[in-house]
């Protein structure tokens, strides 16, 4: 089968009768909804880039098993190169849409779950990863957009799973039957949910034996029966109710979190990958962590850019395109920005194999490449406004500047360079505030910090993975220390 | 006459007929406008206060001429304990509305004036002196709120004003009569023309002679005609719409900003304070400049304060408030707004008088004060998003919230801590997403950044302050350098 | 009794018989070692600009008992402005001897036992206020110089007192006689002692009843019998053997640090300022430690100006003193230096009264401003590192510069712009490897780091001192949360 | 011909006559020479890890035209791996050493050299690569080190070359004979040429016509009459000379820099690689120092691996490893040194042929690795020395410690866990300090701020390699800007 169109995509998601409340009701068309539709079409570009051929290299890959061109996005990592790529693709695809295109999780969720499974199977006799392929060679026929749904709600963190007053704040196995298991609970900050065909579940942290019940990991399509979402509200979201392309930045693109409850839903055996095997929570956490952590060494570095760009077109219009400090902070923005980007390639570029011959990401590069994105683009935004300069939080609306009578006003006295329309000063600084503090910062800013992962676990991740006792050793050597 | 109540305040605003542009349309009664409400309301706050006994020494001061009890807004400062207080003062407004409070703009300009008017008049033989001291005992007599308006639109920022394309992008004198001036040209990034009863119009650089037109400063009352306001957009400005307290964060106070229109708008003679002295226009500038970066080390502090608190809060409904790193973060907060604090007092304490009598801030210390906040909220807001989670920027709308269906749902998979109510957790997180990136973002953050200067107006201060042929001197005295 | 002149302070430091060793043997004439005696000058200059009239205001104080001019180091603060002079007398001295000056110490001890021994006396009917009191008038009359110890070496970090495998790793009694003590233990760290007339020992942390034989507090002579000193090694100590001016960069004026060890030391009762009374041994910590914050937003502000001074030479030698990047490193430094001095003085004008009438800074503010000492001058000296570029640590020796035969060609090579001698260019180089790398980085760097607590001990100061369960109430109002 | 041993090297460099000079006087043996010793044993280390097996991987290379196995410093990258491997190989040796072993300049410069000797040639007909290979094979065939000579002493920086007061003050052509040239001038900072059989000299700075004589490239033996050596003072460097193997940290490995004079060098034909093709000065130094800029980001990062690890045995030996703020530390310094080693990684990944066939690496990314290792090396030592504690500048020398009477106090007083010897804990910190304040300092801290260039250098081909006229593009599609 012929990969998808991103018209064809846009359709397959309209016939899928997902549930989706939003406001207080639930919502009859999603695809069209405005709030809505703007996360839909940064999905629809990984299906519209794969169409292109300058960029066929990196958008699609070739299935080993089929010998069929297949997207990246459902492609199992065979070796460094295809990490690499991995990383060009999401900065790319940054780049073309300045948000989160949310097809990410589930090729990450495919490459841990292949490892993974194969590793419980060898251990525990099980057959999941014999599940788990005809799933992914189903999803990739198909050119199918897969949500890898990993964090729980977590109610009181100071307690596990089995520890919570309300035993479902982790999602759960509430029943088990010969053909297949009930599930309960939810999943918090679902980016690409909405816009998924199927949706990969998986535990959020390590278990011990006591949370046998909350080591489940299974796909189901996301129209399924007891499966509903309630979508967040981000900053300036019914900014895209009004109508103004101009007002909400970027007016094409966007990305939205869903909270999904899992509210008694079925899951055939087939579609399981994880059945209580709590030994193996851990490893396909962080596993998938891994790669997620990767993925922002590639995704937030092609908003960067855009953000950037943005920044150097505001300084263009209003006239100091070479002042010093402007210069330098535009060469401060690339340098972080940059920085992240050579996190994104390192932690690629030394993955190794593992026992099932995926490839998997070097786990303390990547590691760090996260801790870098908690970091960096907010120092990318403050530089940002510092170079845009107050305008961005005070412009008149789309519908002053549109008045006949208010309207000359703001053109004669909001411009910037004489020979650029006031127009697209306002525009690229509309493009600005999006990033900075509208609906898309909640992707650049916020989900930097806490996607793949808060701070905190980057860095219990980094003391796990940095070999101390090996760098004591050369201390002790150095300083001839003999013990 | 007694100071106003808040009521008063609201009542005396509501007289005035202002008028105001948002969204295309005249705003009928910006008093009750759900939008712009919340920042006459951190306005009423600064006559509330005065009010109470356990603030008269902070929010009052008496008049030296008048020996009356005045609101401390309104006073010329006479002491490094009057410096002091003006930041405590501060410092206790930010804490109490979380917002802007608008009235420091008069403020530092009512000291700004009367030093640099007194100096204008030794040296040019002009009345400016006598003009301003009788509008300042008409304010202070009155208690009214004073905008005090310097940054004009600018155009193309490499041209000085009278080179741009359109003379009209700095603020000038476009006719003179004999009693009194015309002028024309708008200002930008007004936070609170809108809440106040008179305004002061200031140039916003220093000049040449050649821009002797620009050199102009002046007060009027709001409602003078030919004056109008286009109200800027916020992030989330319409969610105030809603009608949800609890989507909005701070349903209360907030603050807004409005570019000002001078639609050929006539002065009369005795309200004016400068009119072609351009080699004052400088001096002005940098004083108005000097007590605002002063005053960012107060209000910018008592946010702040709300803003860690909201992080503890947080952290405690999350049920993590001893995890060492979570009270690390706090510490971090508490270290850098503290820093701000002490840049806001230091510059304070280390004032000095003027040749007018009143005093000035140690001018190098207020701008090292400004550019600390500059960088330091971005910081603090960046560990509030790390201590408060993702869910502050994809938790449902109130309206989900609400629903008797969905309810229960969210009640039940966003509890935190079990004895702590959903909907608490979700105030906390929500006023959290509102300094952050919501309406009061732009008043914590951009404004932090832009407002009395840019960083890098700050750092030509700076540079300029720092006496750096006396360091040279220090440095080759102890290498034994004799030149 | 008048003042000492520098002269009269070396002289008298020369009579007292000291026991100091270095390099494995005993030090004949201290006061005349070349390693020794530049910190021996720093010193000096406390009582030398205390003669001058210009610096009268600032170097010495009037006693309120007895009527007469004190130094300023032997003084007990009364008021803000006290506290303040103290801080700018400590910037005037940094920026004098570019090294530390050591009485510090002995000025913060007195305040803080001032305070205390009062309180202990008021709580317990003990005497100590009395005799504290009788030795500060002894030192006050014949303007001593007084070592403030409190640093004890403290063994296993994770062991109490009482709890160490050698008892004697926290100073203790360890013999209790009718007219007094005999204690036994060390000092670590003690820049001033070596140049000190009396030594005050105080406890090293807050303790609990079981540690009563460590808390202990009271003053000798420093050449009481069973005291002797250990000099450690400072980065490049041996280069001040060598006779050349130009390398050590700074010939006149250093610090030296000694571990000061009691090896069963006699205190006769009066002397006496705390024997066993554990609940306070917390409160004379935080108190000394309080104001010797506070010290470091004055004496390393001063470093900082002779760094920032011979930063900018080294610019000017190289022909590169108008490159924007140069000058923006410029600003940078001073912004960091001025906020130091700004967190100085704020802990100061900001001070309070004790219970026995001496003034407190501000303790929180203090510990925020030690905080920022421990992170800026890193960043200064990186700096100054950057602007002046590698020649500064690839030098040749003077003696190469003065060899007939190499002399010309290090002339020719390493001379900067034309119009400078090579030789001045050398020198101002060595003095920013002084600062940077050699024996005042131990000062300007690890001591900024160390002295007075590390950065985590301000830290728990912080988190003790900011009151966050109001801040939890401001935030809660605003959000509308009643509990 | 086999590879050298270590042994081997360090005789074949006995057998140089090289003219070395110090403190004013010729050295006589250099080679055994204390203070210069260290600096051999680095580079010695390139030759002995060549020998082990385990190491032949990272340590050799199989040249394309002999066959024959080859040191990899003496090797043309043909490949990503090649330049993946440069890197491995400089972290080991930087673990091995924890100082610089100086053999990368030469390698850097043969990489840049054979590119652009080869474009030289297509575009005027030289015969350049020819000499310059035939250079190559010499020194791959004897596995001789060579010293890459770029940095002038610039004098006036505001001045080009020809501009100086002293036309010498940048290395020139100063005769021009049918067999050679003869060349005057000097270069500075050279780490490795004490300890190089050749060294090559390249221009350091782009050119324009008028630099003609400026524009040279060469290479010859270390002995050739007219070159002679002044070496640079370090920090610390005499302690070297004392003979206490503990006082100095790391008593075996080091570096040395030196002032190289060439006083009029004559240079036969066949070793010229540049001589007046100004238009490709530029190239040589962009390629030579984005190869160098690539090394940083593996050396250092050795040398980073021996500072955490020796801050964590100070962690041990205190007794506090578990603090949390240690742990926390400890991952700090881990995550930025693994962030040197992402750029490092990832700049080589990205590598890309040149016209010559050889690999160049990303030169955006080399020089955003580079600005990186001008700030992070600085925190790091920043968090050593927090660690460490302030024993580390104050602790007696070794003297004193093996002295009779003071040795048993300084055991007793200086002891921390009480199951560690002081001597180590004693070992531990002097490495610290070392490596943050003595002789290796220089290298870990000045030598990463400078070396390969100072961080505005960076910044210069940052802003040069960002396209941003491309991001410029994307920002403006996203904000539907049509110009």
């Amino acid at each position: 089968m012929p990969l998808m169109t991103g018209q064809d995509y846009i359709e397959s998601i309209r016939r899928l009768k997902m549930r989706v409340y939003m406001f207080g009701e639930e919502v009859d068309d999603p695809v069209d909804n405005p709030i809505l539709r703007p996360s839909l079409n940064s999905v629809r570009m990984t299906y519209d880039l794969a169409q292109l051929p300058e960029y066929e290299d990196l958008m699609t890959a070739t299935s080993p098993e089929s010998g069929q061109r297949i997207n990246r996005f459902t492609h199992i990592h065979r070796n460094t190169e295809d990490l690499v790529k991995k990383v060009k693709m999401q900065r790319l695809l940054g780049q073309q849409t300045a948000a989160c295109f949310q097809r990410c999780v589930g090729m990450d969720a495919f490459n841990a779950l292949y490892a993974t499974t194969y590793e419980i199977d060898e251990k525990c006799g099980t057959s999941y990863f014999a599940n788990f392929k005809r799933f992914m060679f189903f999803v990739q026929e198909n050119d199918l957009t897969v949500d890898g749904a990993m964090t729980d709600p977590k109610g009181d963190r100071s307690l596990s799973p089995h520890e919570q007053a309300d035993p479902d704040l982790y999602l759960r196995v509430v029943a088990r039957h010969p053909d297949g298991i009930v599930v309960r609970g939810a999943k918090a900050h679902q980016t690409g949910a909405l816009n998924s065909h199927e949706i990969i579940v998986m535990p959020t942290i390590a278990m011990k034996p006591e949370d046998a019940d909350y080591a489940v990991a299974f796909a189901v399509p996301m129209d399924t029966e007891g499966i509903f979402m309630v979508i967040g509200r981000q900053s300036c979201d019914t900014r895209k109710l009004e109508g103004s392309q101009m007002d909400v930045g970027n007016s094409e693109f966007g990305g939205v979190e869903a909270l999904v409850v899992f509210d008694d839903v079925f899951v055939p055996n087939d579609r399981i990958f994880l059945n209580g095997e709590t030994e193996f929570a851990g490893m396909l956490v962080e596993r998938f962590a891994g790669y997620h952590r990767q993925s922002y060494g590639g995704c937030k570095v092609g908003v960067g850019d855009v953000l950037i760009g943005a920044a150097a077109v505001a300084a263009d219009y209003n006239g100091v395109p070479t002042a010093s400090h402007i210069k330098d902070k535009l060469i401060e923005m690339t340098h972080l920005n940059e920085t992240l980007y050579c996190c994104g390639i390192a932690c690629s570029a030394e993955g190794s194999p593992t026992a099932a011959g995926n490839y998997l990401i070097d786990m303390l590069l990547a590691n760090v490449c996260k801790q870098n994105v908690t970091r960096f683009p907010y120092e990318i935004v403050r530089l940002a406004e510092d170079i845009a300069g107050g305008l961005m939080v005070t412009a008149p609306s789309e519908k002053d500047f549109r008045d006949p009578k208010l309207g000359p006003f703001i053109e004669k006295y909001l411009r910037g360079r004489a020979d650029v329309s006031t127009e697209d000063r306002l525009k690229i600084l509309r493009l600005i505030e999006n990033l900075s503090l509208g609906t898309a910062a909640v992707g650049y800013r916020t989900e930097s910090l806490h996607g793949a992962g808060p701070p905190q676990a980057q860095r219990v991740m980094i003391a796990r993975q940095s070999n101390l006792p090996r760098k004591k050793e050369l201390a002790k050597k150095i300083a001839h220390i003999e013990e």
